[in-house]
């Protein structure tokens, strides 16, 4: 299939484009690499040392002989966005390029405004860009659990049916997002929704529980190939996190009692998932919703396997409970169902001692790069503003002005050349130490 | 008490202004003028002829005696909004202050993403600026009926208690808006709903349905006073249409078979519901919603008494069914709840003979500056853009831009004097025909 991975440099969408072009799919890659910027912002940065885009394509190419199609520019400019599927002419389109943190979004008005406008516009967009060029290429959307909240009765996959007063109807499940980032994706989805109605659009919007991981087969198959970790309080998914903070000893930051109960994956689940929702696309005008996650745990539970691996590894490991950042129930019902994925033929990774071992090997390996500093949660959800937005506006100024001038480069399409037919032997795949095996 | 009204230029807000200042409240106007800018880009005008609102707020002080601030400029400007609720310090805050055509958010890209960032940004804006600056201050929020779409079962006033499998919860009721302008909505409920739960903000969504009517006791004492009547198929409210329809005998267009059940209500319950909101305000932390409208209808049962009213006053009234230019059910089941503002007072204004006549009246009165070219609905929901989005770019040039500019005179506030104390009698209070009663 003729796949475009837009947000292709982020965490899940470079494992992800990594991934379709190793099955074989041709693969186009846009990002406007605006999550760079926020680490200067954030004055923080990936545990892993990744490379410029151009470098892992190029790596890739040599490593795989495959060609990944980059185009560099924003999905908030719809010019850039249009002419790209317009020549590239996709199967489907995964998007993931959208602010994805939830602390980000709460840091002050700024960063607040800037999620939902990005989101929102971008995906508005994106549906338009379908409908005027291929309106038959099929939207997988990544989407949030976060989206649901946590609600009293079970959470089921996009929809709900309801018995009310003798009638019955299949509604959309209500929503009760918890930050401006949830709600920018609970946004996206109404959008998307209706744009299958009104213009027999296909798409499929995945709720994505929290991602943890690092390596895929194929981001391990060359150091230069390395894929995000982030592990700050605002970017670093929890597991991620608590790995970090074991690495350095410090102590797993649980807010509150830690009975926040979640979905989680494995990153090697992420990519596995996003090509069973292109094999197996949308029908015309249906708006489909995945819960992509394979296991539930609480805050508190990830935290004491962290403990338990780390001890293993000869690390001494404490928690700390501190006061809950965000305002969200600390102890709760929790039951989400996640059965479409699995029945398209998803095979979960699920969290293993071996996988927890993996991980704690990174987080070991690149310890030195770790900014403890970069662990404390200074980001409250009760705030109008906090620290870090006078620190964002000292370091790069507003950040609205950063993505227009992203936007502005992608006026200047960076395209890396194809290489369709090289068949040049796979380089550098000599062992890397942790790259070779996870 | 003190009241803020966002918007207070516009349909709604003017006659809200002048009903809340009649009841002695003390009520500021914020308005950026745009819903003005709208009409010279879609080259339509309303059909009454309203004034300046420099103009209509020095009459209203000639004939009540009452002062009404006025603000002007643009809720998308925080610096603007914040310094306004800072002075004015209000005890409520009533925000109209979007952009409320369904149509106008479908003519295009442009538009639709104009609409949303607007609504959404300014809402947010609004929350922010409220916890900044007067946290206990009641948000009184217009929603629409549009916002819970058509479902097969009864839609209760915001929440719906589901049973699901042996569990319980009360959840927001599920939302199927029909246009980017409705989806809009549905975000800002989302937002509002949030900054409830984590700043104990105070909110009172009111689901408007659809408003009827022009006149209100107070707008009616001086031509000066007129409020808008818009009739065109951008902005023209159904009946408000139809009546201009019946005057100039055009057939009234109703759009597919006519069976789209909408809520209704008199412009004088609107203003009604707006106090008795503001004077139940709702308690620190709740996001509250009632259903504002008296009488549900079809499309086709309004033109069939537009029909028989307008016989009755000796015109030929016929019906057109247009294809509908929306997608949407033409038929369905449709069974709102809407008690709540009953149960705190509001004695409804049902749509009578007398009513009609009266609205009928008016749009006999003004004939001469209808516009038949304007009843013809060209914005089809189907198409990604339509004819108006040229003809707005000839006219004004990008909407986004008129109101940047709008946004930068707001910073040049203008203010009219107060006389507070003046007791001066009320002028031009004599029979203005069609002004002096309805």
């Amino acid at each position: 299939m003729r796949i475009a991975v837009l947000g292709g440099d982020g965490y899940c969408g470079w494992a992800t484009s990594l991934y379709l072009s190793e099955k074989n799919h041709s693969v186009a890659v846009l990002d406007n690499f605006v999550r760079r910027e926020w680490d200067k912002e954030l004055g923080a940065q990936t545990l892993t040392p990744i490379r410029p885009l151009d470098e892992r394509v190029e790596t890739w190419r040599k490593i795989s002989g495959k060609t990944l199609d980059v185009f560099g520019g924003d999905v908030t400019d719809y010019g850039f966005l249009s002419s790209v599927l317009k020549e590239f002419r996709p199967d489907a389109v995964v998007h993931f390029a959208e602010q994805r943190s939830a602390p980000y979004s709460m840091i002050d008005l700024e960063h607040a405004v800037f999620t939902q406008v990005n989101n929102v516009v971008g995906t508005l967009n994106l549906l338009f860009a379908l409908r005027e060029n291929c309106p038959d290429c099929h939207l997988v959307k990544l989407g949030t659990m976060g989206e649901y909240g946590t609600p009293n009765i079970d959470i089921e996959e996009g929809y709900i049916t309801i018995e009310h007063n003798g009638r019955r109807d299949t509604l959309p499940y209500p929503k009760q997002p918890g930050s401006f980032y949830h709600l920018s994706k609970v946004h996206d989805s109404h959008n998307i929704a209706f744009t299958c109605k009104i213009w027999g659009l296909r798409a499929t919007d995945l709720n994505q529980g929290v991602v943890y991981g690092t390596l895929t087969d194929e981001v391990a198959r060359d150091e230069a190939l390395i894929n995000r970790f982030d592990y700050d309080q605002v970017f670093g998914t929890v597991l991620n996190r608590f790995c970090a903070q074991a690495a350095v000893g410090y102590p797993l930051t649980v807010y509150g009692k830690g009975g926040q109960t979640r979905g989680f994956l494995d990153l090697r689940d992420t990519v596995r998932c996003i090509e069973l929702a292109c094999l197996n696309p949308a029908a015309p005008g249906e708006f489909r919703v995945f819960n992509q996650f394979t296991e539930q745990f609480s805050v508190l539970e990830l935290a004491q396997l962290v403990q338990t691996a780390g001890e293993k590894l000869g690390l001494k490991v404490t928690v700390d409970h501190l006061p809950d950042p965000r305002v969200e129930a600390e102890a709760h019902y929790y039951n989400a169902k996640h059965s479409r994925l699995v029945d398209l033929g998803l095979k979960p990774h699920l969290l293993s001692e071996a996988l927890l071992d993996s991980l704690m090997n990174i987080a070991i390996r690149y310890r030195d790069r770790i900014e403890p500093a970069q662990f404390e949660p200074n980001v409250n959800w009760r705030q109008t503003s906090n620290p870090l937005a006078l620190r964002g506006k000292r370091r790069t100024g507003l950040v609205a002005k950063a993505t227009r001038k992203a936007s502005r480069n992608g006026k200047s399409r960076r395209e890396v050349p194809t290489f369709a037919g090289s068949d040049s032997p796979a380089e550098n795949a000599a062992s890397k130490g942790t790259f070779s095996s996870q």
